[in-house]
């Protein structure tokens, strides 16, 4: 008998680990990841026809392969608020604290406060996530020099100041020009109107134009407040959904964040458009916004990522955590411990939202010809333990801290818990100085 | 002028870190621990008139010290469950998978799932637990193995079969016999008669009186879920809390775990008999068992812990997880931030679990001749920086990861994340044998 063998040559070799490739429903066992270019160049189960030549090698005995999450909602810089003004009514919290906080903002803070963020995403296994503040030329930089994945839309609010509206539009358009699939493509640019109630619908059409025009994406909060519903519902006879499809905004292309307060008719309206959901358990639990109906959403066909919100009202860009809130609210919410499965949860955090961020065709899910966003997790650890389910114990047990390699476009961001893009003593330093800065002044 | 200067002997001295003692209000920055004989002996700020000399000395830079955390309900040995029949029906869980796999349970994979579970529990800053299953005395071992502190209840039930009820209350009163106290005084032994649907009126009574006799207290199961409620209705034309009333069964040294279905009644009814709470907010979600109302429960005065239950319905120990599941469910079913603030969450887990479990003279939270029973977590974390507020860092973006430093009894079970207690590999391979075993019998 002839025996073939084949040889491959790499750049990085991950073997020897359990791989969740979140494409279809296969766990592959002692198997093997070769990373070329910054992509997979292949995926599979060690055989002993196969040998690989690799520069750099990663024994992932004991430990999980998976993507890097993907955190589809924050406001990354608000790590500079991570635990101001806690346990407050929420108009206290955002119109006494956090809004009078927000205008002393310098561009250098929102700078620090966001590297602080990617050192916290980093260090809990996200590779990629969906920003909207002011800015975001300044995140880009930390998202550049961090080597994470991001896509970034500058906040727009008008506020009844039209101008104000109509310059941070500027603004938005001329970061995108400069940014859009920057840093080898790592960089996606969207715009980022604030809401229905703090834009006007004339702001609104020219926004949607503008993305249009630039062929980038839409992000926007969406029913996340009751009283935001009741004025818009009083100012226009809409609710923010039909208002929102009534001036030809929502599309494929639009991110909507929370859904709380949504209608039957709400959420058929979205599934029409095929309109991208953030669902962000923590923050609305923290915030005591009610509860949105994901699971009807994502039975109809919507597809639904996970975020963690901005850490002034989470307190943490931990999305292990998110995955267990984002199950066990909806588990909570139709009385049913069979809603919201594990694995759903995962996928949700992973390739789902990668597409509800218009990226899927490059990351979310392990695949040859797809960048390589990857995580390693430890699975040696007591609470891991026993593993009767792979994805149960990632989704119900694990943590951010069990992640132990991060893979971002064929660079190793993180080995063994040692973040190699960021300089962690100095980044945290300079965030925690720029933070009670703001609040001394 | 005189300089007077104190020499303190100890054991052990924690130095440099701010404590939060759990007494009252007080933050103490740069703040010293001494420990004598397993206590408490000096604590306070640090002071150029004062030197300690001690036999080990902690550095605790950058850490934050505090009680140990207290676990009010598990049922510990269900670790070799964790992962086991996911997001299923409540009744296809229990009785399909759970229930039937219990049958099968030796005395020796109780005590592998127990010592998994303890480690686990060291891991995460947990020093004492609150646990109730079969063969407690296999679970004491373990206890007692680990140098953790655990008051645990031999459950009792009846199930329609009076003989097995008689019989397992007997071998709960041996058990209390030989164990009661044990450990240096780290085990303290309940009854814990399961729930009033699965032990008849007569029983209660007699575990009642036993409990009394022996001066030990009781730790049942109370209004989990809304069938069992119907059920007893039905039977008795009462409430659960309305029948353990009427056979006066509730007393101070009666721990009650769930209490989501609950009459405005039967929370009065608790109150008047300082019955203590055991509140386990993430099992309630993950079964979608109901929101219990804490909150109420605790602006009556009822004394109320945080528990994790098993690991088979959470499926963590991490009672920081725990911890931040219990403000936002309660902020989430009120509808309103402000409340169960973290300062109050963090009191749940500390001092007000101690009281619980009726050992507040003892433990719960760092004052003079107090047993040694403290944590130190690592704040010079990413996700713990800035740190504007101790409180809401702890419990809303610490994890068990953090903690660095496990004291109980003034031995030290962890330091550095390593458990000089156990042989962590080995605890979790047997368990892992163990489990897998039981599945494939």
């Amino acid at each position: 008998m002839l025996q073939v063998s084949l040889l491959i040559k790499a750049d990085i070799l991950v073997h020897n680990c359990t791989i969740l490739p979140m494409k279809g429903e296969e766990i592959i066992q002692k198997g093997f990841i070769a990373i070329t270019d910054g992509k997979i160049s292949h995926i599979g189960k060690a055989t002993k026809a196969l040998s690989v030549q690799a520069k750099r090698t990663l024994n992932g005995q004991g430990k999980v392969a998976l993507p890097g999450l993907v955190n589809c909602h924050t406001h990354v810089a608000m790590t500079l608020f991570r635990g101001i003004a806690e346990d407050r009514p929420f108009d206290e919290w955002w119109e006494k604290t956090i809004w009078p906080l927000e205008q002393k903002l310098e561009r250098s803070h929102i700078y620090n406060g966001a590297l602080l963020g990617c050192l916290e995403m980093i260090k809990s296994g996200t590779t990629c996530f969906s920003d909207m503040y002011f800015h975001e030329d300044a995140i880009a930089e930390a998202v550049q020099k961090s080597g994470l994945r991001a896509v970034l839309a500058s906040g727009i609010i008008e506020a009844g100041n039209r101008d104000q509206g109509r310059r941070m539009l500027d603004e938005a358009v001329t970061i995108a020009q400069r940014f859009q699939g920057s840093a080898n493509g790592r960089i996606n640019i969207r715009l980022g109107p604030h809401t229905v109630y703090t834009c006007s619908p004339e702001l609104l059409k020219e926004v949607r134009k503008a993305a249009s025009k630039l062929k980038i994406g839409l992000h926007i909060h969406l029913a996340e407040s009751m009283s935001m519903k009741e004025a818009v519902k009083a100012n226009f006879g809409l609710t923010e959904t039909e208002l929102l499809e009534e001036i030809d905004f929502l599309d494929s292309d639009v991110l909507v964040a929370h859904c709380i307060h949504l209608s039957k008719e709400d959420r058929q309206t979205l599934k029409k458009h095929d309109v991208k959901v953030a669902y962000n358990p923590v923050a609305n639990m923290k915030l005591a916004s009610g509860v949105p109906k994901i699971w009807d959403l994502s039975k109809q066909g919507v597809t639904v990522g996970i975020g963690t919100d901005g850490a002034a009202c989470n307190n943490s860009f931990d999305m292990f955590e998110s995955m267990k809130f984002a199950a066990l609210l909806q588990k909570t919410l139709f009385r049913d411990p069979a809603v919201l499965p594990a694995e759903k949860v995962l996928r949700m955090a992973t390739i789902e939202g990668a597409k509800a961020l218009g990226i899927e065709s490059t990351v979310g899910s392990l695949e040859v010809d797809k960048k390589a966003d990857l995580i390693l997790v430890d699975f040696e650890k007591p609470h891991l333990t026993p593993t009767h389910d792979f994805y149960a114990n990632l989704v119900y047990s694990a943590h951010g801290s069990d992640v132990d390699t991060v893979i971002v476009d064929g660079e190793i961001l993180m080995e063994n818990r040692k973040v190699k893009s960021l300089d962690e003593p100095q980044v945290m330093k300079r965030a925690q100085e720029n933070a009670y800065g703001l609040i001394k002044e």
